[in-house]
């Protein structure tokens, strides 16, 4: 995939960077992993620091010191699970900060004046999220509200392009837009929502509103039904997914780009994601095992602390407990990635996912 | 100064690695800054994870993965400073945890035992730390009663060396221990404990009960009085000192070793120490400042970061400010320590701390 800030190879994996930042490590940790591209949360950056700030310093690139691409998503996740006193029209999304309760309004032309302030390299289009489970008619309003924002968020793509919009600084001339497909679980919404999508026209497509709670194997169903809908020709992002079990199966219908805040996230709170399952270093049977977190892992944890170790810095809340279990846990799914694509190059997916799943089924997980 | 771990280029700073780790960065970071030795501290370790169980893991360095030489202190000025309903008598310090409650004793033995069993390089006698200030009597029978201490903490040490002591492993054979003086600031009483302390014999000595409240210059005039009692082939280690102007005084007064919390404890409170003076990198001043935290400086952060960025960091909360400012803030001080290895190498010590000293004065301080 090919972006204003160099290509990226795909399958590829986002670590989550909400505030401009992964949370405990460095871009150097960052660049050490071979991360390839960042996720940025527009919401976030929004309302801390700013993107007008964002833009006076030439962008995100430059205000956080990181070259390589950089996707943003459109800020509605968060407007629609952090923002206070949450209202959705027809013109946007309108909510109240939750940081000191002030007034916003998210329309699908602000989050794209926002995202060019960013300067990302992909951004994203503002959709209606939905909680799952919601009836196939209150489905299709939110799958057809998100397309006429759609509509208006690309014609305000190529308003910003042309330097038709004053007041709005286009810090990344070459930012791509994609589009998002809703449609909830059911098929037949999926495929209309990703044909007038894909006839919108944007430089690729996502699929969003899944992993909100639905089964895993509907999530797979759904993908799988989606994007035989989508362009060849372009990456398809699955939004917000997931588990490493559901990357490989994820890959295998046809995904090419993925974000999820799980292993960072679970790093902090001491899961640790392994090639025979998740472990949970705060358990007491750790304190005096002196084997690394994964024994089959050549990452930077796990070559120099054990899980005794490990154990000891969470127990005693040390801050590099959380540095170096997030340093683990997204070596873990960087390093996937990786293997799903040495994999595909081989031609020999289909025996990589079936060792992968039989790896992690080895043993019981215990947590 | 020669050590069971390696050599460590002298005068030489700290860091304190309070709980085996060094606040919010990574022993590679740490290798990465040119980190020589780390201090440990043994009242933290002793509750969690255990002596014991350290001892079991092949002692401190074994457990934490750092190969380097590392320097405990006896556990004595955390039970003076940290301990609840804490009680000293001639056999020693009678406390509870701060973390359960639980009732322990330190005693001069037991302060050497737990060091065995950690497995440090340098061992620290225990003290008795007497708060600031103090009537001459007071110090004079404290700094008496250290003594008895010291020459009780020395037999178990060589009892412990000769394996006379059943029940504690000795996980580091080459462990040095140095004796600690006291007094006050009361010139014949420091002179008194140095004679005394040197008398008894250790492998170096240090100067406690400084740092605790005293005027600066009265902490310069004691060292300075201090170090001309020891011997001149052995390190004189200040303890829990100080600000960079301190280490640039006291090495000029003949001190060798120093520890202190500053830099890694005002890292994350976002005091950074720059060649310009301190800055306070929340102050809203540099919301917009695109500058490094210090123009003159060359670790990572200052490579890769603006003050805007690192003042966002700290203002939104990321783990990695407190990451960031501990580079920087360790790099200034291991710098300084460099400077000054490189100025008595090349015989203009005393321009060089003239001019750190102007360079420091330059612009006022804005924290």
């Amino acid at each position: 995939m090919a972006t204003a800030h160099g290509e990226v190879e795909t399958p590829a994996f986002m670590p989550v960077g909400t505030q401009g930042a992964v949370k405990a490590v460095t871009h150097r940790d960052l660049e050490d992993l071979g991360v390839q591209i960042l996720l940025g949360n527009t919401y976030h950056l929004y309302l801390r620091p700013g993107d007008d700030l964002i833009a006076r310093r030439g962008g995100l690139h430059t205000f956080i010191g990181w070259t390589k691409p950089i996707l943003t998503d459109s800020g509605g996740y968060q407007v629609f699970s952090l923002a206070a006193r949450r209202t959705i029209d027809e013109q946007g999304a309108h909510f109240r900060s939750h940081l000191d309760g002030s007034a916003h309004s998210l329309t699908p032309e602000k989050a794209v004046d926002i995202q060019a302030q960013l300067g990302s390299d992909i951004a994203m289009v503002l959709d209606e999220c939905l909680a799952h489970p919601a009836t196939a008619d209150a489905v299709r309003a939110s799958m057809q509200r998100t397309l006429r924002w759609a509509c208006r968020a690309r014609d305000r793509f190529l308003a910003l392009r042309d330097r038709l919009v004053p007041g709005v600084v286009v810090s990344n001339p070459g930012q791509a837009q994609f589009g998002i497909v809703q449609g909830g679980v059911f098929p037949d919404l999926r495929e209309e929502s990703a044909c007038q999508t894909v006839e919108i026209g944007f430089e690729a497509y996502a699929i969003g509103g899944l992993s909100v709670g639905e089964p895993t194997e509907v999530m797979y169903d759904v993908a799988s039904r989606t994007t035989a809908c989508l362009p060849e020709d372009r990456p398809r992002y699955l939004m917000g997914t997931g588990t490493p079990e559901d990357l490989v199966e994820s890959v295998a219908r046809g995904i090419d780009l993925f974000d999820c805040v799980l292993p960072t996230r679970n790093a902090r709170n001491g899961q640790l994601f392994t090639s025979e399952g998740r472990i949970n270093i705060k358990n007491a049977r750790y304190a005096e095992d002196d084997r690394p977190a994964d024994p089959h892992c050549g990452c930077y944890t796990c070559r120099t602390a054990s899980r005794a170790y490990l154990r000891h810095l969470f127990a005693v809340n040390e801050i590099n407990a959380a540095t170096l279990n997030t340093l683990h846990n997204l070596h873990f799914y960087l390093d996937t990635l990786q293997r799903i694509r040495d994999a595909i190059a081989f031609g020999r997916f289909e025996s990589f996912r079936l060792s992968f799943h039989q790896s992690l089924s080895r043993q019981p997980h215990d947590s």
